[in-house]
């Protein structure tokens, strides 16, 4: 997502500290401590505005949500609506999802959600996709032995690759919608900003996969 | 496909006997006899009204060709088209795709096609579907170890639960299409008598995948 300036994130993002962590890395094996408990993890990867996990985590105490964005200023927007109903399950971090291994420990993700990614449908952009097998080997170390990814996309072209590369690392489906919004899984689904504008212009494409030992 | 009975298929198939088999365990290791000449063998398991098949065919004349058809109606429409025009690398069979590893020996098919299929919407019904893990044990012991099955739908449903059952064999997929008339690839596309008709009420689903070792 290509996404203004906004110039008050900056300041936005050093006020709420508690809700936002901008070096991440420091928080390695610590994460359970921003929380008011442990409990399982679950993390967004590319959370945008912020509406699927801040919904997730209302719906879902008993989990705690860590939603990771790369653009300040996508996170600042994400921040801001959570700042209007805060949540003590739910944490965002700045950083790049290409880091998942090196912020969290092996095994340490129960589920990890991918959501409308960036398409890059150029070839030679392949590898920037959050599905591509460089991705999803660092999925891999994070997410716990039961852990599942759970990927939602209107974009054809991402999904097709998508079903091929998790296909092909190998990774074991769970599930597979090819029209989530008319299928009966729908009732507990949790739409994203964008998969609420743009659903009207064809389906939503969602798979569930989990690692094999 | 539920199909009209037609009085005349039975003698028509009859007085046809050089191009189509009704005692296919017969044939066990001795298909290629049926053809000028041995070559690689594919094989199209529910070959309906036999387009798709006798078109293959016709462009693939370097490869010998079975088309197998569990309808006596409808099998012998198809040997009727084809005997306007009869080729020296087809051969249709009346049999069940259940029995393709008793009238096929091990390693002796190089690709497999499912077109459009029936989708047995009931989960009661989901054994006999031709995707079910059964029929995939069974084309795993006809196929040769790069052989390839292709598999086209346009029942979501159907290509849902295929996406999910081949990679759960495992099976590695190749290939993956949600909307494959809108895709690069289609322009090798051959259609079967169904496709041409029903495509312009949505997406035709195609996968191509392989055993693995």
């Amino acid at each position: 997502m290509r996404v203004r300036n906004k110039p008050w994130a900056d300041s936005y993002i050093k006020a709420h500290g508690d809700y936002i962590v901008i070096d991440p890395k420091n928080w390695l094996g610590k994460w359970q401590t921003r929380f008011i408990k442990p409990q399982p993890l679950n993390v967004e990867v590319g959370t945008g505005k912020g509406r699927f996990i801040i919904e997730m985590a209302k719906a879902h105490p008993e989990i705690n949500y860590i939603g990771v964005e790369l653009q300040k200023s996508v996170i600042a927007t994400a921040l801001r609506s959570f700042m209007a109903d805060p949540l003590p399950n739910l944490q965002f971090v700045l950083t790049d999802g290409a880091n998942l291994d090196e912020i969290f420990l092996a095994d340490e993700i129960q589920r990890l959600f991918l959501n409308f990614s960036d398409p890059w449908p150029k070839k030679r952009h392949a590898k920037r996709r959050l599905t591509s097998p460089k991705f999803l080997q660092t999925y891999q170390r994070v997410l716990s032995a039961d852990g599942q990814i759970e990927f939602k996309t209107d974009n054809r072209g991402l999904f097709e690759y998508t079903l091929v590369t998790m296909n092909n690392f190998p990774l074991r489906f769970d599930y597979v919608s090819l029209d989530l919004h008319h299928s009966p899984e729908n009732e507990a689904n949790i739409e994203t900003e964008y998969e609420q504008k743009f659903s009207p212009n064809g389906p939503i494409y969602k798979l569930i996969a989990h690692f094999t030992a």
